[in-house]
């Protein structure tokens, strides 16, 4: 990925402005073409949104009832939720796919990968089996493999009970108590925060010893984590989202530890987790803005930032072109 | 300006997501309304770049000479800098003002306001008179009483050795040693920087006693603090760059205390008396991606952010029109 990345960083100090003088914003640009191995003149950009139904909900781990699942998948359907607006303004297209909802939605705007009707209670025991984690992360390689250009694919995620699992996927993968994961999701209060955290450790007790994505994850997350490891792959980049999303990322490098060489952080979340994934990925989030919805919305959120770093590359005079004097640094 | 923010705050609560889970971008969307007075449907927006000469530049306190000033307008012109890929990625509106550079660039498209050639070096007294001073604001205000729609106005500035302008001019007004102000600018070393910081001191102590803004400022930090009274009595939200736009904000302030109540603070620059301005107009930035370029850079990429609160409000669903359960929280 090395010639890209230099041919950007070259571009980048050619062109009127002091060196490095945007900033983080110059570093997106060089990963950008460090991932994609060339220097794009403009990004084409989807955002891939996955639902999946979680049996942990019986457990009270969330502030809203299982049914919100679907009925937010009718509402990526119908173009009402945060994303349908966010990826409109950013310019990406959006796919909402049906990873495992309880019950299915039928509509030609919701792509029908249904592993399963929601996952089992891992507070119980696993999940899902290993046959159909493997479904998943094979569903998500091939949604990305079907797609013809693109360069960055955002990704997202809806999930009643998902900050659970994520919670746990990451307490199993990075080894660390449950307590230092857990956070209060989408509007916890502090009895069920330590109801959640209590869920995580029984989760873990439960399921020790077995592969964390299948035991852990959810059909959305596992979906996603193919979606990363076919962008590895093809060299797409992938524009995470908050906590879930990271933890579908980090589930992807136990399959191929370089995956995270291709993924941007968007933004950092409040939940105690996200940061943790982030570190351990070794990425630095571009947004702070105490975003904890989901559905992908920090990933368009970040969009404008990535087509910024490339239009600076593609538009931009040089030194040269302008006639501007060029103090050399 | 309370009825419009508590009326946005509620708009965002009816939005299928859990309440707040936007986090800052609803902060932004109330504070825009209250600014406004209403829920705008959607943001004109504008960016302002002004551009001056400084006298302080003989000191060597930039890592430019001075006629890379001029140099840049005729890039402006051009469509070549920085300022031009990201106003019009978005979808902004640049207005390029000559507030006083050392040459005139004669260009149709550069607002000719031209209160000198250059401001008086502050090393050695006032860098401008009082009469100038007031000119440069009435100029600043006068650009503002022309724009029609506009909902919001980034600013930005170009001015070889301005960093030390707006030092000297924000230790002054924040009482605050030189030191904990000076940083690298667009590129200075060490050496560069001690010479920065012993030229503010000199500044400070050769002005001791006068109109901050007259005495240290620069005609386009003055022009800007015109643009910024503007827009504070006609309720239109000022999108602050980097450090030298902050402190034409600050000094804003000294005539009109209230204004800092119509600003957004883009970004935070790694310039150390950009935060201290910033706490002091009680501004928390939107982004830090570590940007130090000016010309409007940092508004021009924050303006996204602000579409996005605002198209939230404007296209989201609410749960009673998407049906979706509402957990109240």
């Amino acid at each position: 990925m090395t010639a890209a990345f230099e041919e950007a960083r070259r571009a980048y100090d050619a062109k009127t402005k002091p060196r490095g003088s945007l900033g983080r914003l110059e570093e997106l640009g060089c990963r950008i073409a460090g991932i994609r191995g060339f220097l794009p003149q403009r990004l084409e950009a989807v955002v891939v949104v996955a639902a999946g139904d979680h049996g942990v909900a019986v457990e009270g781990v969330s502030a809203y009832p299982a049914e919100v699942t679907r009925q937010m998948v009718a509402n990526f359907a119908a173009g009402g939720a945060a994303i349908n607006v966010l990826a409109r303004r950013a310019g990406a297209r959006l796919i909402v796919v049906d990873a495992g909802v309880r019950e299915p939605f039928d509509h030609e705007l919701v792509r029908p990968v249904r592993i399963g009707p929601g996952t089992a209670n891992i507070a119980a025991g696993p999940a899902m089996s290993s046959a159909q984690a493997e479904r998943a992360v094979l569903a998500g390689r091939e949604l990305v493999d079907e797609l013809e250009v693109v360069d960055v694919v955002g990704i997202g995620e809806m999930g009643i009970g998902n900050t659970t699992s994520a919670s746990a996927l990451t307490a199993a993968i990075l080894g660390v108590d449950p307590e230092l994961v857990c956070g209060r999701g989408t509007g916890l209060d502090d009895e069920g925060l330590a109801r959640k955290i209590a869920t995580v450790r029984q989760a873990l007790a439960a399921n020790a010893g077995s592969d964390p994505l299948a035991a852990l994850g959810g059909f959305e997350i596992a979906f996603l984590a193919g979606v990363v490891l076919a962008c590895e792959q093809r060299r797409i980049a992938v524009l995470l989202d908050g906590f879930i999303t990271a933890a579908a990322g980090l589930a992807a490098t136990c399959v191929s530890p370089s995956a995270s060489a291709v993924m941007i952080a968007s933004h950092r979340s409040p939940e105690p987790g996200h940061a943790l994934v982030l570190e351990r990925l070794g990425l630095e989030p571009l947004l702070d803005l105490g975003l904890r919805l989901g559905e992908g919305s920090g990933a368009a959120l970040a969009l404008p930032l990535l087509h910024a770093s490339i239009a600076i590359l593609d538009e931009m005079a040089t030194f040269a072109d302008a006639g501007v004097t060029d103090a050399g640094r």
